[in-house]
């Protein structure tokens, strides 16, 4: 079924205006003609005010997690606003050991923006959410005047399935556990950084933007659930900031070791030239594992064998520190606080 | 536990800089001494990266809905964009036929933006949900520079249960099923648009930005689940756009009585001084619904005897028409087709 639509969306030329975001024939032309037809789904198809979807199985709990985006520049080496909000929401769900199941996109679109950019976005994501298996069950899409938003906004949330016995969570670290991450830090930040400051490099940092729910459930296959004591995605404030958050909720202590953790050449090169820290730069695909000693070397090797963790590292380990202190052994030798991400902020990564 | 932070969060004076969404320590300190704090529940207060939650009762479905949030002003009688995404969304939920359970949020703010602002707004966000009973389990904050977004916006998401026999949807309206409404139309968008235009009236118009998940078990309690065709909340577009949304759905025809069509003196006086049509405003608290003709009466007795649906009334009929046309009898007597809202825009209504 469709409206008698005057006539069909210009996706070459257009833009959007404010009537595209008034709730009325504009805005059911461009959900139906753009982004319906991009996510393509049954649920989406449907066209109610909400999806109506099958529940997570017998005993299996319900995960939510929701992120805006608001990255800038749109479009970046490695990735766009439309895939980075599909991994994003649901790399959050699979850190918390769900089986991601549905996706909805809020969009603040802001007046003017060229319709055939915004297709691009759709594409993207729909994509991305085609190839996590994982569908953009329903939507919204409001528009805002020129200079009152800054082009695309997207927010995502996620629902997922936990399946019984896994229960990661942040305040699980216990002083003994092993700290791994899945490959190396700060790629995500400085590809945009890098576009931002019109860095050259000899070739180009790339997002390491992907979902990690495959990853995870590696992860669980290989070790017992229990042993998984915190999962985690190292998104704004970097590794340096998402290890004082656990440290925090578990009220323990971390010691690292920096020579451990895997940094690209030219990331590191980069961060020299700016002057920044890797350890306090985004990432959009990688993965902290805080695990059971015992079951460290095979969560190790699993993460390894998995083309998402080929350069999994083990970084160090949980102490018991009443100051929640989160150390770090340099590579010359010497011990420093790696403390919260503070001071210069390094807005709009994400 | 707490991060050590210099010094609390200066919810007087304090405003909104790029650091609070950069996801450091100014972050960590805005979600725990402002939104966790006002949201106040178990799920929000783990600090994860996502929220682990009782699934639906078995037999029961999932409904998902989500919104974005950009009204201006920020605040207008009646209610404010806080108390709005929750009822917005928990309404989406709701004229799905769903239990609504659990809410997301996701801000994103403008730097500068006052904090005491913003407190208000959460403030009034978190009653909102408290008095709905669906507390915001998860969410995320992001800034953007000034001039790149306009004080605060929030996309809410909402999950819920949908009981075993429901199955409203916008396709299942049949010729000879009756339309009633909850109550009068076009109270949220002339509110919204009195402000704007700082029209004077002898007392003001307010929003009727409510929550219509009571209601709806109300009405379900009432009459048979498969009774009840369709509901919806005429939102963006007003009462003629929606109804011409379920036509189109349900390859139907609608005959609607103007004259049947609860309007506010008020809103009706302001709506010629503006040159604008009541049935194309925005409503946030009112409830569409498409029901079997020989339950209308059921129905529509169980509305008026909830305090939100006093002035329910029966405005018409659907009828087998292939060109999917809704018309009104008017006032006077005569016929026009109620088209969908197109043409000049109502922009950030909600
Ligand atoms: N950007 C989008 N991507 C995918 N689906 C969308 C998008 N925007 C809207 N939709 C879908 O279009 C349909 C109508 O959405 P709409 O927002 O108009 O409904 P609503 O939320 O009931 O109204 P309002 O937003 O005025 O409260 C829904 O099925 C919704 O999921
Ligand atoms: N505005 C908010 N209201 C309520 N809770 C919030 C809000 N913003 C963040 N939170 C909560 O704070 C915690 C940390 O959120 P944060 O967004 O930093 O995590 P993340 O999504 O894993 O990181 P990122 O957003 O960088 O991807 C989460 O538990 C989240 O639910
Ligand atoms: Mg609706
Ligand atoms: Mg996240
Ligand atoms: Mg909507
Ligand atoms: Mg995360
Ligand atoms: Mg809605
Ligand atoms: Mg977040």
């Amino acid at each position: 079924m469709k409206a008698n639509y005057t006539r069909p969306l210009d996706l070459k030329h257009g833009r959007v205006d404010m009537n595209h975001g008034a709730g009325g024939r504009a805005t059911a032309q461009l959900v139906s003609e753009l982004f319906a037809r991009a996510f393509d789904n049954p649920w989406l198809a449907q066209g109610d005010d909400g999806a109506v979807l099958p529940a997570p199985e017998p005993g299996e709990r319900l995960v939510m997690a929701t992120d805006g985006h608001v990255v800038s520049p749109l479009f970046f080496p490695g990735g766009d606003i439309g895939s980075l909000a599909v991994h994003g929401t649901v790399n959050d769900l699979a850190v918390m050991g769900a089986r991601p199941l549905y996706l909805s996109a809020s969009f603040i679109l802001e007046e003017g923006y060229p319709l055939a950019d915004l297709k691009r976005i759709v594409d993207a994501m729909a994509e991305a959410s085609r190839s996590v298996g994982v569908p953009v069950v329903t939507g919204d899409t409001k528009v805002v005047e020129q200079g009152k938003g800054d082009g695309v906004f997207i927010a995502t949330t996620g629902v997922g399935a936990l399946p019984p016995g896994r229960a990661p969570g942040g305040a699980s670290a216990r002083p003994g556990d092993v700290v791994l991450v899945s490959g190396s830090m700060g790629d995500h930040g400085m590809a945009i950084l890098a576009v931002r400051e019109a860095l050259a490099f000899d070739s180009e940092i790339r997002s390491d933007s992907a979902p990690l729910a495959c990853l995870v459930e590696t992860l669980y296959a290989a070790v017992p659930a229990d042993a998984i004591r915190v999962l985690r995605d190292p998104t704004r404030g970097g590794l340096a900031t998402t290890l004082n958050e656990i440290a925090r909720q578990s009220g323990a202590g971390m010691l690292i070791d920096e020579a451990a953790i895997p940094v690209h050449p030219q990331v590191e090169a980069a961060c020299e030239l700016l002057g920044l820290d890797p350890l306090y730069l985004a990432n959009e695909g990688k993965l902290i594992v805080v695990c059971a000693p015992e079951h460290a070397e095979a969560a190790l090797a699993a993460m390894r064998a998995h083309p998402r963790g080929r350069d999994a590292a083990r970084i160090g380990t949980v102490i018991a520190d009443d100051h929640h202190f989160v150390q770090l052994r340099t590579a010359l030798g010497g011990m420093r606080m790696l403390d919260w991400l503070s001071g210069e902020p390094l807005p709009r990564i994400c």
